[in-house]
């Protein structure tokens, strides 16, 4: 948009908000005159909540999950499984999973999945800290520790769940993987044949 | 998401986002990550952008466009044509107009159409500081103020235009409207008849 349809103030928000996931620059236009039309109800509480959570936010030094504490509230929560660490590639999947309250447990967030091509090794992940965590708690426990890797079902997500275990062998730990099947409420007609085929290799009885 | 998953400066700024148009719930949750992601780079410049435009931004006090000085920049550029005002029911359309550089003029924001099943009558829109205007603008100029409506083809857009125009009756103003037709790079076969009709209705030798 020419700059002279409006104030330099009104197009940094635009440009801002066109960098955001989820809008372009069209869609950004459109919402800024909505936060704008909402001034008081939208956008200054969006200003002063993007500001408090700028200040507070950080890294979780234990798990690596986002939060205004640190640990975060997960680390912290006594009523979770302490013997249960879920390994998941990003923050999006640890949200995700308790979404679904699919696991009452604790986290460790990789912050990606090996990929040699893009220079990315295991010292770019957070997996020192997550042998480190789990060697301490295999000698602190009683019961062995378990750890879920839930990895996407990616090459390079596959290629880093071995690479951990690798690292892990010698320790008193349970490592298991997310099951392979028919999604709840998908069709079988719409699914690959390595879904259809690991449904079918994993079936249960009715 | 539960409420145990994350600080609650993080869910407020989710819940927030969520209200943003082009947003909703699992996109707003996924924005604030990004953000968070990139607090120096994006989060803490869109919370002083925000902050800045809520507290400077306005309703210009001619034509009702929003912007952080008023009379906004446009009523203010003297390289427009001051003998021409586009009646338009929206800012974005404003924007739109401006984006495409379609003309180069001053605006009239309605700010809706006149809907009575919706309680919206002229009182509710700008109409009558339009009138003033065009009062004003008619009396003061050797040539006559050309008054274009760009209201949408839609019923309750033409039901406006018809009213804006009775009560222009007996002013000096030139009142014209947007051309209707094929839009440019449009298929035929995808266009209702109407518009169709109006195409051929109005062609031009080539």
């Amino acid at each position: 948009m020419p700059k002279r349809v409006t104030g330099p103030e009104i197009e940094t928000l635009i440009q801002l908000l066109s960098k955001v996931p989820g809008l372009g620059p069209r869609s950004a236009r459109r919402a800024a005159l909505h936060l704008i039309k909402k001034k008081d109800h939208l956008l200054k509480p969006l200003a002063h909540a993007a500001a408090d959570a700028a200040e507070k936010v950080s890294e979780c030094s234990i798990c690596g999950n986002v939060d205004t504490a640190n640990p975060c509230t997960i680390c912290q929560d006594p009523k979770r499984d302490h013997g249960v660490i879920v390994v998941v590639e990003d923050v999006s999947d640890l949200w995700a999973l308790e979404r679904a309250e699919a696991v009452n447990a604790l986290y460790h967030v990789l912050g990606g999945t090996l990929s040699p091509l893009d220079g990315i090794g295991p010292e770019e992940l957070n997996i020192d800290a997550l042998i480190d965590r789990v060697s301490q708690g295999a000698e602190s426990r009683q019961t062995p520790l378990e750890l879920i890797i839930a990895v996407n079902a990616t090459v390079e997500g596959q290629t880093t769940a071995h690479y951990i275990t690798d690292r892990l062998d010698g320790l008193s730990v349970r490592v298991t993987r997310l099951a392979h099947g028919v999604p709840v409420g998908g069709e079988l007609d719409y699914l690959d044949e390595g879904t259809l085929a690991a449904a079918i290799k994993s079936r249960s009885d009715f």
